[in-house]
């Protein structure tokens, strides 16, 4: 499926519940919200993005603690939760979702190689109550590959939370 | 040129000079920062980007004031002007680029027609000393490729700049 499919679907479900997003990006350095903007008329759900690239703008902009990420490592489930929790408070959306990962060529260690990928999503219903997930995956490849591999999997993912 | 050649030139200038560099982004929608993150090893000179789509997030990630965004429009230089200061400021970075635009394929006026893309450059020297540029751009074509010649001229015309 082509990744302009999963946003398109992504749309159509954020304007039926008439909801906004945010995304925080670190691994995947812009290529979501590239993606999420391609699409004409993304401004009516895509309300803004962080890439928050340095652990200082993950503290600065989403508000991680950095002693979460000297305790877990910026490449963690706790901090792709943290970065989502972030980015949904500090939007003012009321969903948002969040990647941290090594995408290569160099970075890798032993419990994280590279394509360590760690994904957050949080979904504030109308009801004002949040929901949070994470989640890890391993991906293979090239640099350019995780990152694309990164963004079609949490979109899809997303979608699929959306609807439940 | 591919943008790719350029980002190539940028990171070799910024890493001479020990400089990070930030990026907020409006109509292109993270392009920029997409096109920035491909090379490996940008984490040494890539510090974050703001993907500030919506007037309010460019008003609370940048510190643009809402009276500068009702007074001349979200596309304007003097947007653009203080969306480059803003994630200079907000980044700790040494330099930061803005691009603020109506990419299509509605959203257009007379006087900013379609294809109207306002950039800002900021850096700030050694010294400490701050210098802002400006420039509004028209481009032809459809939304896709007026994001993607608004990204290779912000990028080519920030290395002239950073080689000045």
């Amino acid at each position: 499926m082509h990744i302009l499919d999963t946003v398109k679907t992504l749309a159509e479900i954020l304007l039926a519940k008439d909801w906004k997003m945010a995304a925080a990006e670190s691994c995947t350095g812009g290529i979501v919200c590239a993606s999420l903007t391609e699409l004409a008329g993304s401004s009516e759900w895509f309300e803004r993005g962080y890439i928050t690239y340095s652990n200082q703008a993950k503290e600065e902009c989403l508000g991680v603690p950095s002693t979460l990420i000297e305790s877990h490592g910026a490449v963690s489930e706790q901090v792709a939760k943290a970065m989502a929790e972030g980015a949904l408070s500090h939007s003012g959306a009321n969903t948002a979702i969040a990647i941290t990962g090594t995408a290569g060529p160099t970075g890798g260690s032993k419990n994280k190689p590279i394509g360590t990928v760690c994904f957050g999503w949080a979904i504030q219903n109308d009801a004002g109550e949040n929901r949070v997930l994470t989640k890890t995956v391993f991906f293979n490849g090239d640099r350019q590959s995780i990152r694309e591999q990164a963004r079609l999997y949490i979109l899809s993912e997303f979608a699929k939370l959306l609807e439940d």
